[in-house]
């Protein structure tokens, strides 16, 4: 048997590009993308993005391959067609979050070396400031997207050469695509949105977002034809892979620009939305929505990014949302971890539920293995939902490496064959894992390491937090203490600094008890949701 | 970025073993095989099957990686738990199907060079007999399985050296299974079952196996915890990789020794099953069974192997089976051709809406390529929906090879990188492929092409007729002519040649109408199903 060796009828290299002709063959007539006053069919969105691809190919914008091009756009539909355009003209894609600043978007534009950069026109005046201060040879040219929120155009966009439909209009809608001459050339290069100032370039290869694309698929049974709403944007971590998943299921995707309560429920009860993945921010948002209501047909929600409280998942489940939680990181493309329900459950109360949803849970079924290690001895640590360990990960999701980062690369990908997440966990007896925290944010006081999420989980409990944080103060005597940042729910009157710290003391251990509570509007946050603790650490030096 | 190699984090091999172990960390006291008095549980048979694998690893079995391991027998548990334990004991699985007579048994055991077999009680004296065809020095060892089903034991039963349960208990349930150390691994040989009398040995690879798995679970949208029913035999195509996507998704596998219509509608009205998948045959035994009764909830069935006529899938579906058709082979270890339904066909009438379901379809999500060739020019074939050319495949379901058969791997995997099917199709215009015939089945008569399956779906539309099958009759005058053999319905009362000739006459071309017309009482067939027009074309010559 040893004679019998890959052919090239047996060893099409795994991509996802292929789902669009198929989509357009099978759901050609059916919608694709939905935006205010667009509507898209399959075959529409198939023969653009060979359109475009086409033109990315020719001479005029000369792009080779292997290069990257960049998209700065919320999840409208030319961002999503550049999903598979830029990839299909054999170029590198990469997404960047349109809430960067000026200089921070320079940083990433000269890092990733772009040749193009696809603009949002809400974004035009940023990406000029941004590109100015790159030196001369190193501009990338800029394309202006309009869609068909032309309302704010700005002044700023006569500055660019082209847009995206003078792009559109010179391509070829019978372009022979390029499919990838094996499965791990990097077809992806997203930069985390990491709480780090020093943001790194994920590469990801054909195989590792074909194969983190089907197991969100899985991770859902994705029936065919369902309606998907954008509320996790497309820039972050190609939406966990729903990009290119919506075509292989023939869905229709509901874009949206602006996340927010209103929104949301609207476009739900418009467009009778089945399906959407959210940051357990977002759905803080909805559930904290004063005019929040009932939904008519249950909504399928993915969560991750953060241990959503029990509390948030019971108060969406109550609305109508079904919540799935999983775990995973731009470095895994996707979700690789997930809470996935055992029959048992369906005995428990409902809060008890919520706490085991909560759980990260067990690796998905297309993940190879997932373990929590301890830092010393590097073996596996006890399945007693105590021991606390190094998260670890190996399977065919993990990226190729950060691009021109070999020592963060051989950091993370060590010799021992797997990949260490830097965040820390435990295994419970059933085998389910559950983050206790981000390596760097364990609060070690007076010897005593202290999970900041178990503490959080504690205040959000607390009928008057909307939402918490906690994190290390440096202290004389005690090295660090527990400091906790709060917001309040509106209506639930003043609380004070006591009457929260002595409702921590009914519920943890003295030592856990936020010495300090400090009270804030709004707790700051990255781009994509996420608590940014960095800040937050910051602020507790001007504390008393 | 071409810094960026494979590491081995991010290059585990694909693999379905892994599903076992997690099966029983989510589903461990959940029912994961039900036959007559057997119920076992997803833990149960995860260290089942590392038991029987850390057997056949020892010295007391003595089985070498990459060694042929055989087992001859129905879907019963322990055929199931076979499916995991030999690959993951590092040797390749071997299924037989137990309606082999005992020469063509040794003939594929001394093929095979299987070093072991592990055979069902019913089929002991046939493998007995069987292995005292060969060689001395070629005998495999033999291994009874006796599962729960004892009341029929034969004396033959005795000259075994080894039960399942001693195998089982002398295995270490802790046991490391052998993972893979390259994706490219064989892990399957399954002898073609089709009508020839030269069997060939399909090799599938650990990521073959893999992809079609997952294959399977999509086209489904297969939930958690699915009960399913095998109506489709484990040893068919490792009944088309649904022996492994059960544990996936933590279903509950219904075994069944014997597949009739009574213990169909028995076991799925006892079990509330929910998914099954069956050759058309099976549904045409299900929909002419006089007591057939319509279903409490609807039940999923996936058929294949051949075109199944119209009338019996829309038949099927009034009595409330949700018919899925797909198309593929033992060499692409299961569909890889859907008929996936296109959301215009919702406006169709029903029997309207059974034509379009009978074609066989388009790629599925996971399956690079499919085409119809000109096997002259070697081109695409008009999508016109009348042009017949070669079926072609190419995508990562394809066979390593046909083992020990380097002309024939040659011959169908062939330099142009396309995998040639032998079968006969056309693209319609929607670009949904359509199986016309095997391209040894196509009837030549006067120089007109007979595409045999248009014969036989109007045959089918005949409300006496049971079965139908159409060959080639040699033919001095035509070179050849249409033959049709066919079984009636028995409640319908005699019919002649003449009434089927002329009720042919109005819906066909009057040179495709058969020449003859031969009644039988049933139709020969494969093990498998299959209606055998090699023997039917045998026949034809001894007519006037």
């Amino acid at each position: 048997m040893e004679l019998l060796l890959p052919h090239p009828s047996n060893s099409s290299p795994l991509t996802v590009l292929g789902f669009l002709e198929r989509a357009a063959s099978i759901y050609g007539d059916s919608p694709s993308l939905l935006h205010t006053n667009t509507v898209r069919t399959w075959s529409e969105t198939h023969s653009r993005c060979l359109r475009i691809a086409s033109t990315l190919s020719s001479s005029s914008l000369g792009i080779n391959r292997g290069q990257v091009v960049s998209v700065i756009g919320p999840s409208v539909p030319s961002v999503y067609e550049l999903q598979f355009a830029v990839p299909m003209a054999g170029a590198v894609l990469n997404n960047i979050n349109p809430r960067l600043d000026a200089h921070a978007l320079s940083v990433l534009l000269r890092h990733s070396e772009s040749k193009l950069v696809f603009v949002d026109h809400h974004s035009s005046s940023l990406a000029l400031e941004a590109v100015s201060f790159l030196p001369k040879n190193e501009k990338p040219r800029l394309v202006l997207l309009r869609d068909d929120d032309v309302s704010s155009s700005s002044s700023a966009d006569v500055d660019f050469l082209d847009t995206y439909e003078g792009v559109m209009e010179r391509g070829d809608p019978r372009f022979n695509w390029v499919r990838p001459e094996n499965e791990w050339i990097p077809m992806v290069l997203n930069y985390t949105s990491g709480t780090t100032t020093s943001p790194k370039g994920v590469v990801l290869s054909h195989r590792a977002v074909f194969m983190s694309t089907v197991n969100s698929m899985l991770q859902w049974s994705l029936p065919n034809r369902p309606v998907y709403l954008w509320t996790l944007p497309m820039f972050h971590a190609n939406g966990w892979g729903y990009t290119w998943a919506t075509a292989a299921v023939g869905a229709v995707n509901i874009c949206v620009r602006r996340v927010d309560a209103p929104t949301i429920f609207d476009l739900i009860d418009k467009h009778q939305v089945t399906h959407m993945c959210a940051a357990p921010t977002v759905l803080n948002i909805l559930t904290n929505y004063p005019a929040r209501k009932q939904l008519k047909n249950p909504v399928q929600v993915m969560t991750a990014g953060a241990p959503p409280p029990a509390t948030v998942i019971s108060e969406a489940e109550t609305l109508g949302f079904d919540v799935g939680h999983g775990y995973g990181m731009t470095e895994t493309g996707g979700l690789v971890v997930s809470c996935t329900w055992k029959p048992e459950w369906d005995r428990l109360e409902p809060n008890e539920r919520a706490k085991m949803k909560s759980r990260q849970g067990i690796r998905t079924a297309l993940f190879a293995e997932a373990d929590v290690i301890d830092p010393i001895t590097g073996k596996s640590v006890k399945h007693d939902g105590v021991t606390v360990g190094e998260i670890v990960f190996r399977g065919s999701m993990v990226m190729l490496g950060y691009y021109k980062d070999p020592k963060g690369t051989a950091a993370s990908m060590r010799e021992d064959g797997w990949f260490y997440t830097g965040d820390m966990g435990v295994i419970h007896p059933d085998g389910y894992m559950e983050v206790k925290d981000r390596s760097k944010d364990v609060i070690i006081c007076g010897g005593e390491n202290i999970n900041s999420t178990e503490v959080e989980t504690v205040l959000y409990t607390n009928p008057a937090v909307k939402e918490a944080a906690v994190v290390a103060k440096p202290d004389k005597m005690w090295g660090e203490t527990p400091c906790a940042f709060v917001s309040l729910k509106d209506h639930k009157g003043p609380v004070t600094e006591r009457e929260i710290r002595e409702f921590c003391k009914t519920k943890l251990p003295k030592y856990m008890v936020p010495r300090n509570v400090v009270f804030q509007e709004e707790l700051p946050k990255t781009s994509t949701g996420k608590i940014q603790k960095f800040l937050l650490r910051q602020m507790t030096k001007s504390l008393p």
